[in-house]
């Protein structure tokens, strides 16, 4: 398929640790770079300056907020990339969400589609995953079933001692998984691979 | 749209009770009914003979598991009628999809699109859906987000002193339940709405 | 049982609401005015002030975070009140857990008891109990099974046309809960309950 | 402690796998030949005759089933071996625990306390651990938090060649957990460490 502006799927990348050196930021920007390749255009949202939701206070949203509302509205998909805390997702990735899901009729999140990854111990992050897809329920979101991406963060294989993604096959899943997260997108919202003459 | 054999999308029901009159087979009866209504044709799993699965026997399939497994292959899309037992799913809905896990290449559920109902008391249910969903992220099956369906079986209202489902309202949600499957189902699976010329 | 300063249960209170009016937090705080009644003790905590955990910062502890964590660590129970956010538990709540688990050798949460109140709509809150639950587990911290405490938020019985707790019934089953939760404790952690002579 | 009838902790152990040569079986058998050891008297259930749980017959109970709710009756303690089939646990286990909620008073499980085992691939059987927890809400059986027993039944090393459990530390950390049930279990219902003149 030829990778057009008519075409290009737009990702919305969201990252659930706040850390500097994040493996899960790590992979994710991985993925934004990757992106071209196969015909998405990705963007990470900044998190660092979103407070918690406060429905008290939510008709005054600083600009990070109203930022990050506007990356969901443009998104035809998003990448969630959840850390495990304490056996479930982080709360600066669900506060993301949360913000989200006061958009009105709901435009952020309705009926499309996103993938998540997670890097981790024990379980690689997966029981992060597994709540957040309960979440996705209510936001409308169909998050891909596979491939599933859940990477060892200490292996030493899959981030080296630097603490740097070098696993090759880590990076070829991630690559399969937004080629999987494209063609769900096209196929539910299939206006995205118009010749321009539909809105 | 024309209905035809063309277009049909044909539909598995499963319901996780052998009760006879459980509530939770007479409203997946209802929407049986209501089926060929929106272009649908569905047919209800007879799960009365279908032993636990078992790894060490499942070369000798009975012949209620062989029908199970041939009605799964042939369907474009499920409703699972999943009744709350100690606040998840029961064994018999599970053991189901647990045989129609094996079928070769995933055949059975592969890409393919399912609804959830329940009829309960509390939560309506609604605990066994959520554990269901995890089970369909395995099963590689997309499950609608919305409608969620989930009908309280002791209000007096929805189904009546006889334990008859009475109520238009939640019929009605049914009915909406299997327009948003069938647009799901044939979003992802194109081929179903083809005139023929197409494989 | 004579209630005295040997055997009071210490407990925190954790509302995962930051709304002024929030239904949860007055939930909570009748549990409050109720606990001297069973022989507890329950202070809430104020989580206004405190940020999104963040392990790049998390040695530079403003002060809410150290009064949080002392709480914390002087509680033998916890009550948590968890609103619903999209299906799941808020990220102001699970925030603050996360930061007790990183206090030395889990003092904050280990061997301790919990209950969980949630007021809401469908389900009253519940999806978020069952995840809180999870977290739980990794916390090393023992939840309460019954009396199970999900209000309506919206029936106009539980809460009147101003948006008060009004429901005799409902300020019963959270007084029970409190009993159980105290027995729990006292069973689990004996030294609350001597006399002074045991250690 | 003096080991002696008096105060042995009665546990059942159930599996969820019925295959012949299951490791989680033989992991289960494992702790059962380690119990007395650590003063507990273990026996594992039979389930091979117990048919899926139909409220319509359930007055008929075969054998199977009578002595398996007897079983669980006499019960102090649970370990739950349960496998992981597509992402939740087996319908063997579930429904075995489905009969034993219908004992009158739910003198099955009440105030119980349970632990679990599994061995799997991925997740080493974990997502059907936790699925399993939210059901002994309802039950209220209390499960231990830690220590979390999930093998690997494919690294070679926990399980040989020959499918054999041979991993010196995996076994350690099994006794480990029944040690921690049998602190649990008295802890929470101390009559069982009566000198025999309390009932």
């Amino acid at each position: 398929m030829k990778v057009d502006s008519k075409n290009v799927v737009k990702v919305l990348g969201i990252c659930g640790s706040l850390r500097k050196d994040s493996k899960n930021m790590q992979a994710l920007k991985y993925m934004a770079s990757a992106a071209p390749g196969v015909g998405m255009d990705m963007e990470i949202a900044d998190l660092t300056e979103v407070p918690f939701f406060n429905a008290d206070i939510e008709h005054e949203k600083p600009p990070a907020v109203e930022k990050l509302l506007q990356q969901m509205i443009d998104a035809d998909a998003f990448v969630l990339a959840t850390p495990e805390y304490n056996y479930s997702y982080t709360p600066a990735l669900k506060n993301a969400l949360d913000w989200g899901s006061r958009i009105k009729d709901n435009r952020g999140f309705k009926q499309k589609v996103a993938s998540m990854i997670s890097v981790g111990g024990g379980h690689k992050g997966g029981r992060s995953q597994y709540h957040l897809r309960q979440v996705s329920v209510f936001l409308d979101l169909f998050v891909l079933n596979k491939p599933e991406v859940m990477l060892s963060g200490f292996d030493g294989i899959t981030f080296n001692e630097e603490g740097r993604l070098v696993d090759k096959a880590s990076m070829d899943r991630m690559v399969q998984q937004l080629e999987a997260l494209k063609e769900l997108s096209i196929k539910l919202n299939p206006k995205q691979v118009s010749d321009g003459s539909n809105p």
